[in-house]
């Protein structure tokens, strides 16, 4: 797409109508996004809603758009097909706009499958990635350590989980800011030949992809971070994610019930909190772009406040200013051709 | 082998140099146990330190017996590489007592792979069980649950997923008290048709199986403890137990600096120690017969004192006096004859 942000204004589009509290948060949040970063902000969605939200705004000397959403997707539509059944609902439409050089990027607090499910089907997956992925560090223990894949790519092949090693590393370097991110492989061992069939034939592939790729690593190296970016199968890394975040929930419960009485109510409001958001997954995770797509297709938490959404356009607009998706282009050729040139 | 206490004394014999104290623990606690249930010992290792020991400890109307092991583990070997080189080392020897129907069970504190191998060598695994397996409750959190296979049985076929439950089924009643435990198969939805062919095929299986199967479970599930017996492959199980015991280190050391100087200190460290226990298999695990072996092999902490190895005798003599093994063959026949019957 080749953004030079020297000639142009970056356009972000916006699903106005996603998240838990709609338009009165999205449309204050793209706002106060379009002030901070001098971006131009597209409002996509029902246009009364969003001009009533925006007449309560100041938006002297900042560039807004309303694009109308003319379909609406209902409660209890399963998002997914909703996107499909209607381009012109408000996450469709503006995924759209991506596609078409309208908008550089699109950013919304609906469901995650619904905008999954619009980025494949408008924006497309890079090559050797099956569908997007939304993924990011994956435990607040362990802020430098990015596990993916966490549920999209199930039953991967091995030469997969090298492409997906690879929109890892670009993503560790692009958002974590790590030069050269180590790559470990999950398995039930750390010596080579340990595992199954799968990961056997992916560590021969890893070892081979000029990545630097560190080895297997267990189970345990998860919370002590060692490695920044650990490859796994989807079927695994949605169990773990699902299994953490109900670890959260339990051990919350646990530490508040054990420190009743001992301390200040907001102090142990305050360490169940942290507890939770250094266990759950879903905390840490949340706003930024989804993995694999060629395009740029953020996410907001679906509780996001209007500075939340605010937030998730530093990320979207740094990921435009650094190519990610040039990067990961450029990377995934790399490995790719260097297994052409050894099946040759 | 239908052992009746009514008819004749139970035998135990005990691989006495095994664990991080060796005899002067183990001599002592299977002393203990002798008196406390009136079971017969044999204590299975170096003549002269055993004789040291038990000439401390009151042996007057308790009946045990010594059985030299001639070869000796040394420090460094593989532990499973040398039970096969030395089968009158103390552990393949005590094994072999029950094999040879000398003993009814065997109890060792030593290495829990030595265990395993020997388990397998000398008394063999139940049909359709490829290795032993140590199991029972998985997380402090979640008490009523077992998960398995945790690292064993790697790359199952469906139908050992079956046989694996009919163990955990087993277990669950035998030393969990629970007379119909509920089954679960550890996937990525609730659904039926979710995930890869290994568990979209288990889960027609488990189905048939006469098992109380209440259907997929997901990650959340385990810390909730929504099923009694969670059916997993041992890839993932082994993943699971590591992570865990991770965030069991890695949250206990979180813990104690947030509370430093806000709690007194042995407060804090009680803390620590009842979080990591909820969160780490190692330690919820441990003492108790190891699963799916033709007979009664015991593995007790390696780093158990008197008292726990005497402990790790009652959960033996409970295994004895209900007749597992017995129990296990029956209930895998059944599943077993099923699966024959809708082949035909």
């Amino acid at each position: 797409m080749g953004i030079n942000k020297q000639d142009k204004v970056i356009k972000i589009a916006v699903d106005a109508m996603g998240g838990d509290y709609g338009p009165p948060e999205t449309v204050k949040g793209a706002v106060m996004a379009a002030r901070e970063y001098g971006v131009e902000v597209i409002l996509v969605g029902e246009k009364e809603a969003i001009d009533r939200e925006l007449s309560a705004c100041d938006t002297e000397g900042i560039t807004i758009r309303i694009v109308e959403a003319t379909q609406k997707i209902e409660d209890g539509e399963e998002p997914a097909f909703a996107v499909m059944r209607k381009p012109n609902s408000s996450v469709s439409l503006s995924t759209r706009l991506v596609k078409e050089g309208e908008a550089d990027a699109v950013i919304s607090a609906g469901s995650t499958g619904a905008m999954m499910v619009a980025a494949a089907r408008y924006l497309g997956t890079l090559p050797g990635i099956d569908r997007p992925v939304a993924g990011g560090p994956f435990l607040g223990l362990a802020p430098n350590t990015v596990v993916l894949d966490l549920g999209a790519n199930v039953g991967c092949q091995p030469y997969q989980m090298v492409d997906l090693a690879v929109v890892g590393v670009v993503y560790a370097r692009t958002f974590l800011g790590i030069e050269n991110p180590t790559v470990g492989l999950l398995n039930i061992g750390s010596e080579e030949g340990k595992g199954n069939e799968q990961v056997k034939q992916a560590f021969s592939l890893l070892k081979e992809s000029g990545l630097n790729f560190i080895g297997n690593v267990e189970g345990m190296d998860i919370p002590f971070g060692r490695a920044n970016v650990i490859v796994c199968d989807g079927f695994i890394g949605n169990i773990l994610v699902k299994y953490s975040e109900g670890l959260g929930r339990t051990i919350r419960k646990w530490i508040s019930s054990e420190l009743a009485n001992q301390l200040p109510e907001d102090r142990i409001e305050e360490i169940g909190s942290s507890i939770y958001k250094l266990l759950s997954p879903a905390e840490v995770m949340g706003g930024g772009p989804l993995w694999g797509v060629n395009g740029i297709a953020a996410i907001a938490h679906g509780s996001s406040r209007a500075s939340q959404i605010a937030g998730t356009f530093r990320q979207v607009i740094t990921a435009i200013e650094t190519d990610l998706v040039g990067n990961l282009l450029n990377e995934l050729a790399k490995v790719q051709a260097k297994r052409e040139q050894k099946n040759r």
